[in-house]
């Protein structure tokens, strides 16, 4: 079972990660292995045409493999990105983003999960990243 | 429906890519979407231990997205790999791998899927491999 | 020689891309296959400490790509990013970011370049990215 | 000042990594950041008009960066590959391929470089990988 629901994510975010407020992320569900996650982008993520932008999606897929590493080991604030992969495969729908991020590998120092972007309403992936994590030893 | 069976598929191979038969694959099943192929290694892909070795692995992806992308469009010897992105993940046991392939886009120039690799009988990822491939004009 | 200056580059963002305007980009060099650009960091980007944010590094990057890609093909406002991938590597000094971007190969409707990002006055790099951009056809 | 001569990386090959002898390696140079290696492809790495194939290239990528790596460190043979990306640019001539490694960051635990491969006597790479190796604690 995780360690962090998704209340308590949100709250640790707020109180710790405020970088990441102008996401509007909201946690709908994390479990051992899993973790849904979506956006509401602000104005200064769209595109011509109300699309979010590629940035925005990159930023969106880290923020939800931290939570999902945090739901599991606790609040680690010093958890880092050491490699992001992102393919952008369609143009987004104007709207809510929803990512679904997997854990691949849990490891002592290293995590590494997948993470599918989609817009709300459709089974197709506008995005799919994989990235790692560098979780610091326990002091 | 893909428009090519597994048994159309090894014969292709036999006949056309007689590159990869070193790599004795057996394709399980393939479906619009999704495809499973399996591995025996022979000794020259073993390390000490007989684990499979990274290399092997990275060959068999890159073989499984072809031959995924190969039953939606035809026996197209043309395809070319551009990008392929492996994270490595636990140590392969001793024997048999699976490669799991899914289609994450199947565009007109471009198609990009993701494969994950087990070691037979475990649900343990050994490997995850994300990969594109350019597909010729039809002339 | 390429087809567009820095000068000419960064009156085109300003005019057709002013989503890029936050990172307060200046671009200080452009030739056939090379680059350099610069980022003020604005507070948004920043994390505590004062150092830059791994999302504001990928979107230098991204931006980095486009404009060395523009100063080749001219003002193509529809080239996308299909790839890219970053390596965090050291944690950045407080203060400017300079990208050092080279292109790997520009090919008809795909274009992939390296992008090395730096703490101003240092020669390690804090990150480093590979991205591929689709070029639209011309009508 | 590197702790292994191009001589002593041969020998530890021949020793304790023969599963590489069949790339017919050869070290050329290598120094604190960069090795020059190049490969005389076999019969089994040639595709059909005798350019080298895709997994051969990816193989003697990661084996570049073993070295590289262990000119460095000295011969920690478990040094293992935790991710590895490739980027297929251009089509290989037939004849010997020159692999170019660069350090971008040695840790203690991590190291990450990236590898330009050329068919000899161009200065057009044929791929580029970024690849990062784990580092066993010492005991």
């Amino acid at each position: 079972m995780p360690v962090m629901t998704p209340a308590m994510l949100e709250q640790f975010i707020l109180d710790e990660f405020p970088q990441v407020n102008h996401l509007n992320c909201k946690i709908h569900s994390v479990d051992d292995e899993n973790i849904e996650v979506s956006m509401i982008a602000s104005d200064r993520h769209l595109r011509p045409g109300g699309t979010v932008s590629g940035p925005a999606m990159m930023e969106l897929a880290d923020a939800t493999m931290y939570f999902l590493l945090l739901a599991q080991i606790g609040p680690v604030a010093l958890a880092v990105t050491t490699n992001l992969s992102i393919n952008f495969l369609r143009k987004p729908a104007p709207g809510r983003i929803i990512a679904r991020g997997r854990i691949l590998k849990l490891g002592k120092t290293l995590a590494t999960g997948d993470i599918s972007l989609y817009s709300e309403g459709s089974d197709d992936p506008v995005a799919h990243v994989v990235t790692t994590y560098s979780i610091p030893p326990k002091r």
